[in-house]
């Protein structure tokens, strides 16, 4: 059986608007997501990437905003979001102490596509985020290679894989082995259909606490996980085709914490949480002959059907990124088991 | 049967950590509520006032910070709270409208009890929260008096009423009658007991999202509310006697919306969602020989507990709120229905 | 001789950017400025009022932001600004203690103008700043009444008065006598003139420090003030006809600082520095039939000469505050002399 | 004739503050600095290290906070510094393209020191600082090397250069040649003399807007530097031996635009212009049997002189940069002329 089928017959399903149909963050027009995993005795850790449209990105940006839940963490690139309101790279995601080696790939990859980098013109805003995954990973190994981070980004694509993949290879959440979740919804303004997308890399949270679409776990397992530490951190990005302005991503930003709240997070000191969102509606050209630029905005009174679609994507992306996941046994010999296998044994 | 009894006896039990003896913010020692509630006719609406300690606020000020949820609000003070990481009055809450006769009347009484305030030294930074009780208050007009306020500051004690009193007289939440709501939690830090306790001001959601710990609220009645738009507010205010640095107390107000999630808002547009976190193990005074006080600080690696007690007590708030209010009669004789008579029917 | 001649004949000149006609925030169409003055004995305050536009302001608001220099201060309404990103009410400046009073008239005038506001449609967002005058004037008195506020806005014109007038009565700044600046520059974008504007109620920092157009004021005159305490605060406001987003609006308010630092201010503790900002090119009107608004947006390559012509009006808005005020005799008989009397006394 | 003797026979004086004995941020006792330059044809550029004191950082932090001025920059590590308050590793600066070389580097010279590091206890937060050298430099040819780290971080001294060296060794500011500059100064609190140190990173504005000690540029030299777009950054780091909380340290911060301003900057689009603050007097150690630490904090109402001390050290900063700068040819041939000789000439 499945995963979508154990997920379905077990009756699981989070909030009440409708998904797309691959029901991830590629549901967007144009994101796609590509992996490159290490799964090697005490190396187990990768690399995700993200791309926000198939087009140059450095010269066709995307509107972007990010929040901070949580600032444990070593995310690259925010400060620049904040202040420019784009997006210029692929969004990549790794280990906490490979950051440094796949922001140097990225750099190369995107010098490699854009020769007026820092020649012509000035420079690149390179987005890398972490989670720790030192619990299954040999993270002091330093294993992963730029030559990871170019195999995935060439794997992109929009029917992608979650669980134990990539940057998630190492992740736990909640006690269990997490990783890469996604999900959508689907929302109409001005009777057309729009998307709006989120996907996890989660590591954060603890066993007890977690919270599956309504029913604690411990009324769903016989379980028992020993008590651990809330150590570890999530990684949220959103995407969505609604013309919004950077004040109205972060807005969606904000509302992260509600569908990670929503399984049981307090949202523990040593997590960083970390949301990016941006929208493939407003695109900043790197060059314009005209000053002046046209840009569609939301109505706000019109936002909370996004903000609902917010909280519902990333609730049901953790829990997809737990349901993907397969048990991995790493570093020291340490396991973390899946709740698919859990979810079998009961 | 009694409110604490009827909850008890429906088996609604917020969270893991204990209660305090009250199970309000006034665990906190020296915090006070008052309310003076206005209910005649059309006329739904008041003033509650919160004193952080009994002494002379203003002279010796406690260390404090705020966070902004949702900025669809018009509290007042939160630009020098921020700044000077103090408050130096008590807090006041009404309705939207009148922030400006609270505001004036809170002046006033600052100035009878400081001759010093703007003669011989600085200003003072009134704090005035708010939530719009448009639905069942003529809260066009202007009801509230500055007699008001001085009845709210005159009837602060440590065992106040909850529900639907003082400022939270006109407040819907979740579709129900909401207001005034408390809890408070006891966490040890080396070896000694402290607490934090939440008041909110309970006036946003929309009841097809109620989620009564943990459990849905249509599963608990049979009643049907009709379909109402997510507007109002919600304002939270945590107080404790950890010395925690203004940072710390950020990091507590952040947490807040995961108790706000946790009974199913998800943070609508309208919603003016603000926190303001207090310490009154950290004093401040107005006057000062030594350039440099001494100050207590928690090890971060001991905050989580905190997190913890912060979401639970924002969650039981908002519960407390619901299950303490009456249903109430106001303008245009709208009826808003509490969840205690809902509770009783089925 | 006029102030202007003075202003003239000594050679003062600020910045590099040509002026609009009447070098004021009004240059920006549809901006006018009111003042209602309270100089009585020891009375010695007043009341401002600026209309972001001649239209109807709550049900077509202009896009906005704010930024916090330094948040000794007590102004309203930003909260909303930053969460919403627009500006439905007049601004109004007023004295410190008289805020409340202010709010509650403003709340009544959009009241009397919006039948809808709290009955089928929401609350609104008085913005209301202020500075302490307690040096000249009996601010404890709170003789601003609500009739003030409309004189005010009733006064409201293109070319309207600087100096000590409406809440700039009372302020001093570098030790002299301050109060209302405004001036304005022109940029061209896509071959179109633009105009920004800014206006400051000044109050703050010390005369050892005042720098005159690039000349420190020991070189240009041989008064002597006493020393004093660098207390008071300075609201600045920006418009501007260019179409700029939340963000970009933002970062022009973050660029008021230089003008500020120009003119000597080290932006001291007890300086609430606070600056709006505001573009009538993008409106956001409060019933819309359409989700998704048309926007202009500027390329942020082409921004650098707006930020120059903020940091060129808000220093020439100081200076013009000090060259426009009168010496005023107030409270407790005091007195303080203004630049112009020193400048003839040289 | 030595650059220090240039600078006094010029009678060039920086403020009113009295400086400390190097008038370097060294000053602040146990404050080094060291530098790695590379300077070969077409390669010059380099790595500048910074060690807040001289003990085990990882596990004895120091206090610490960040503002962004503006976020045209890819600093690293900010994120963490504002949520947990601390600094943990030394400051790096490099070229906007190597951040992720000297990422690794720094990680890998942590993970040496620190065995506890990712197996034991949780990760760390690396902090890397640049500014885009690419007018002198090969930038793209990403010539940093992980040695090149090592040799900054061996270097560190308290008598460090100034000018074209380690990371400075590519900027350009204000036209001229820029890069390290550093001041302190001195102020008394509680009858104890205290240090406060500035190190900036100038890479930053145009040359007609440049003000030295308030005498604009023109009327000191003869020189003509042709006209080019205000793009690069400026990076400053504050350190004090001042007891001040995480909040006084972001005020201090807030200061950093008050001396950039007053050499003439506008703080223009294309400039990364981020501060970095912390105090070695609030330690914060990794391991603590205690929760609750003691701290010291400044009370605010003696802090104006800390914010006119950074005014200065960092006005005084960006001249020393320029001051201590010599000419360099690089990249295409690119010569970039330095003030000193510019001084000479006339």
């Amino acid at each position: 059986m499945g995963i979508e089928a154990k997920w379905k017959s077990r009756g699981i399903r989070v909030g009440k608007l409708p998904c797309g149909p691959l029901d991830k963050i590629s549901d967007v027009p144009g994101v796609t997501v590509g992996h490159c995993t290490l799964a090697d005795g005490e190396v187990q850790t990768g690399v995700t990437a993200l791309l926000p449209h198939q087009g140059d990105i450095f010269h066709d940006k995307v509107m972007a905003a990010s929040h901070v839940i949580n600032g444990f963490g070593k995310t690259t690139g925010l400060v620049q979001i904040d202040e420019l309101g784009t997006l210029e790279t692929p969004i990549l995601f790794t280990n906490t102490l490979s950051v440094g080696t796949v922001e140097t790939a990225l750099v190369k990859y995107m010098l490699d596509k854009n020769p007026d980098i820092c020649e012509t013109t000035g420079s690149v805003n390179p987005v890398v985020c972490e989670c720790n995954d030192s619990g299954l990973n040999d993270i002091r190994g330093l294993h992963i290679t730029e030559e990871n981070v170019r195999a995935a980004l060439a794997d992109c694509r929009a029917d992608f894989a979650e669980g134990a993949v990539g940057a998630g290879r190492g992740m736990r959440c909640h006690g269990l082995k997490g990783g890469i979740g996604s999900a959508s919804r689907v929302v109409e303004l001005d009777g057309k259909q729009y998307t709006i997308g989120a996907l996890v890399l989660s590591n954060h949270a603890v066993f007890d606490d977690l919270v599956v679409a309504g029913t604690p776990i411990q009324s769903l397992l016989d379980a028992h996980i020993p008590p651990h530490e809330d150590k570890g951190s999530i990684i949220t990005v959103l995407a969505t085709d609604i013309p919004l302005s950077e004040r109205q991503l972060r807005r969606l930003c904000h509302r992260a914490l509600v569908g990670l709240s929503r399984t049981g997070s307090f949202c523990g000191n040593g997590s960083g949480e970390i949301v990016i969102a941006f929208t493939t509606a407003n695109r900043v050209p790197h060059y314009s002959e005209k000053a002046i630029l046209p840009m569609g905005m939301l109505h706000d009174d019109a936002i909370n059907p996004l903000f609902r679609a917010v909280a519902e994507c990333v609730e049901e992306s953790v829990l997809s990124s737990l349901l993907h996941a397969e048990t991995v046994t790493g570093y020291h010999g340490r396991t973390v088991r899946c709740l698919s296998d859990l979810l079998d044994e009961k």
